[in-house]
C-alpha cells in the first residue's frame, strides 16, 4: 500500500471513531482519560526502553542537546504525561452545552448547541508528550486524533498509542479515536493535509518551517501560530517600578517561549529616567541588549539595530529596545512588526489603557501585565492544545472549548417557511 | 501592472482600511450605512443604466433566463439594497463586546473581547446586491471588504462600489474598507486567495465549481458550503399530518434554495399509512418522486432510484424517498449522503428527538420544523453573509458575530509569571 492510501485509511478510522465519539457519554469519556493514565504509568519500564532507541538513533544523527531533551523520557516525565491526563478528565466537559435558545415569533426555540469538530490532525515534532496531552484534549472534546508525531520520536509515540488505544477498546471506545500515522516520511504529512472530507481541522505544532509546510499545502483548516514577536510598550503615565518589573519577567523569566517579549517600546517622555536602570538590570540577567539609535543615544551599550530585528523571535536573551513617540507610534510599530501573539502596555492612563485594549488586534492584548501569562493555564483554561493567532475560530490559547464548534438546534412543533 | 501586483495593491489597501475600522465608534459605522443607502436610491437611473450595459452583453452571449434574471436590477432591486443596508445599520454592533471576564487567582482579570476579523474577501457571481450586502454586513461588524464579483456584473459592480466609496471617503472612513478588484479574469480569484497575511478570511458565494475552486487553490481560511443535500426523517412516532405539512414544505415552498429537502426518509412501521397519501399531495405541487425499491412497493408510480441520486442536490422539484428501519438507519444515510446543512426529524418521541439533536452531524438539526428555516433572518439573526457547512468557526447561517472573532484581553495591576 502507498503512503496515499496508508494515510486516508487512518483518516477513514478517525471518521468512523469520530462518529462513535458522538455517542460517547462525558462520564466514560473521563473514565477512559483515567484508565490512560494509569495505563501510561503501569508500562513506565516499556516506554522508557522504546524512547531510548529513539534517543540513541538521535545521538547517532548527532542532533542538538535541546532536541534530544524534548525527546527523552523518564520517570518523572512519564508520571507528567498521566497527571496532565488526569487533569484534562477533571475539566468540564464542553460537549452538548446548549445556549441562547430564544422563541422566534413563529414560536419555535433557536439555539445552539456545543458539538465536537470530528477529527483532528496534530502534526508534531520531537516532543513524546504530545501523543498524550492532545489525544487527551481531543478525546475529551468527543473529537478523534489524528496523530503524526516527528520521525525521530517513532518509536516513543507508537508505545505510547499503543497503550491508550488498548485502553479504549477495554472501555468499548472505538479505537479509530485515536489513529496516528506511522508514517516517518514528510510525505505523510503532505497527504494528509488534503484529506478535505475526512480530516476536519489540522493543528501543527512545532517549528515555522512545520507550520509553513502544514499551511501552504493544506486544503484543510489550520489552526496555529507562526512565532511570537511580542511587545511591550512603555507609557510615559507608566508606574515604572511596576514596568521594570513586567519587562524583565517578559525577557527573562523563559527566553525560549512563544509569548517572552522581543521590543520593548519606550515612551520618550519617560525614555532618559527609564532605560539607562531597565537595560543594566536586562544585563545582569543576561539580555543582550539591540536599541535604535534613541536607545542608544541614552544607553550607549546597546548594540546597534537593523530594521530585520524587528520582525525576529530571538526566543533568547536577546531584547530590542526602541524609543517611540507616544501610544500611537508603539502601536503602528506593533501592527506591522509583531505577529499577533501576545502584546502589552504599562500605564496608569485609563484612556489609554482602554485604547490599546480595543486597537491592538492581537491573540491576547494585556494591560499591566506580562506577555508570559498568555497561557491556557494562566488563563484558566485547563490545558491548551496550542496558541492561535489566526483571525478565525480562535485566537490565543486554545483549550476544550476551541476544539469544538456550535450547530445550531431548532425546537420547533410543525414549523414551515412561509 | 500584472494581475498579480493589481490584486495585491488592493489587498494592501483594504487591510489600511481594516486598520482604521478598527477605530471607528458604532454610530459612525451605522451612520455610514445609512448614508449609503440614501446614495444608492438617488443614483437608481446610473446603476440601472449601468446595469443595462452588463444585462446586454450578457444576452449577445446567450446565457440563461435565471442568469439574466440574478444579474437584472431594476428600481424595486435598487430600493432592496438600499433597505437592506439600512436594516443591517439598525442592528446592535457586535464589536467591543467583551465576555467572560474573571478574576484569577495572582489578581489579573482575564476575559474576551469580540473583534473584526480583518478583511474578509468575498468571491461571488452574477447577483450585484451582493456587493451593497456583502459590505453593509463587513463594515458593521468592523472588516474591510475585498470584493470580487462575477464578470459578467462588472459594470453593476464598479458603479455600486463608486457610490458606496464615496460615502465612506465623506463620511471620514478610509476607503480601503471597500476594495473592488475590477479584473474579470479568473487569475484575480487565484491570486486573491493566496494572499495570506493580507486577506483573513475568503467566502465564496456561488455554484459548487466556483468553491472548489476556491477551497482547493487557497492559502486562506475558506468559509463555505458545497451544497444542501438536506433531509426529513418521518418517525414512526410522527404527528404524521405535521409530518406531510412540514415535508411538502420543505420540497415544494421553494426548492431552488439550499436548505430544501432533496430525501425524505420514512419509517417502515409507517411507510404503508404515510407514502400514499404524502407522495400523492407532493405531486400534485408538481414533484418528480424518486423512490427505493421499497417505496416503489407502497406507492409503484415512483421513478426508480440510483444509489447517486442520494448525494445529489436538485435544486428542483424531484424528491428521493427511501424506506428505512428506523432512527439508526435514518441518522445512518444523513451521515453518509448528506452535505451537513439542514437535517430534519418529524417525532413525538422526546428520547429519538434529543438523540437526532444530539448526534446529527449539521449546521442546522431540527426538529419537528421545516428544513425551509436554516436562515439567518428566520434564526434571527438579522442578515446573513451565508451558510457554513464548515465544521470550524461558523456552523449554519452567518451573522454579524460570524464575522468577528474573540481575542483575550487581560486586566492587570503588575502581575508577572512565576
Amino acid at each position: 500500500m502507498n503512503i496515499k492510501d496508508l494515510v486516508s485509511r487512518k483518516a477513514i478510522e478517525a471518521k468512523a471513531g469520530a462518529r462513535d465519539l458522538l455517542k460517547a457519554r462525558p462520564g466514560v469519556k473521563s473514565d477512559l482519560l483515567l484508565k490512560m493514565a494509569g495505563a501510561l504509568e503501569a508500562a513506565a519500564g516499556k516506554l522508557m526502553a522504546e524512547n531510548a532507541k529513539d534517543v540513541e538513533a538521535a545521538k547517532k544523527k548527532i542532533l542538538s542537546g535541546a532536541l534530544i531533551d524534548r525527546l527523552t523520557l523518564d520517570e518523572k516525565r512519564v508520571k507528567e504525561m498521566a497527571c496532565g491526563l488526569r487533569e484534562v478528565a477533571a475539566l468540564p466537559d464542553p460537549v452538548g452545552e446548549i445556549t441562547g435558545v430564544r422563541q422566534r415569533p413563529n414560536g419555535m426555540s433557536v439555539g445552539r448547541m456545543r458539538v465536537p469538530i470530528g477529527v483532528i490532525g496534530i502534526i508534531y515534532e520531537s516532543r513524546p508528550n504530545v501523543t498524550a496531552d492532545a489525544t487527551a484534549l481531543c478525546l475529551k472534546s468527543g473529537n478523534a486524533v489524528l496523530l503524526r508525531g516527528g520521525s525521530e520520536a517513532i518509536n516513543s509515540n507508537r508505545a505510547i498509542v499503543e497503550i491508550l488505544r488498548a485502553e479504549a477498546k477495554k472501555a468499548g471506545i472505538n479505537e479509530g479515536a485515536i489513529s496516528f500515522i506511522d508514517i516517518p516520511d514528510r510525505e505523510a504529512i503532505l497527504e494528509m493535509v488534503k484529506l478535505e472530507g475526512l480530516v476536519d481541522v489540522v493543528i501543527p505544532r512545532g517549528g515555522e518551517g512545520l507550520i509553513r509546510t502544514v499551511t501552504e499545502n493544506s486544503r484543510i483548516p489550520v489552526l496555529k501560530h507562526y512565532k511570537g514577536v511580542c511587545h511591550i510598550f512603555v507609557d510615559r503615565d507608566a508606574d515604572l517600578i511596576m514596568a521594570e518589573e513586567l519587562c524583565i519577567n517578559a525577557k527573562a523569566q523563559r527566553p525560549g517561549t512563544c509569548n517572552a517579549m522581543e521590543t520593548m517600546l519606550v515612551d520618550e517622555q519617560i525614555a532618559e529616567g527609564f532605560l539607562p536602570k531597565v537595560l543594566a538590570a536586562m544585563e545582569k540577567k543576561g539580555v543582550a541588549i539591540k536599541g535604535d539609535q534613541r536607545t542608544r543615544a541614552i544607553y550607549p551599550k546597546a548594540d546597534e539595530l537593523s530594521e530585520d530585528d524587528y520582525y525576529k523571535e530571538y526566543l533568547d536573551l536577546i531584547l530590542n529596545v526602541r524609543v517611540v513617540a507616544g501610544i500611537d507610534e508603539a502601536m503602528d510599530h506593533i501592527a506591522k512588526y509583531g505577529s499577533a501573539h501576545s502584546d502589552a502596555i504599562v500605564t496608569m492612563n485609563y484612556d489609554k489603557a482602554m485604547r490599546f485594549l480595543r486597537e491592538v488586534d492581537s491573540s491576547a492584548v494585556l494591560i499591566n501585565a506580562s506577555t508570559r501569562l498568555n497561557d491556557g493555564g494562566q488563563f484558566g483554561l485547563g490545558a491548551e492544545i496550542g496558541i492561535s493567532t489566526d483571525k478565525i475560530h480562535a485566537r490565543g490559547p486554545m483549550g476544550l472549548e476551541e476544539l469544538t464548534c456550535a450547530k445550531f438546534v431548532v425546537l420547533g412543533s410543525g414549523q414551515i417557511r412561509q
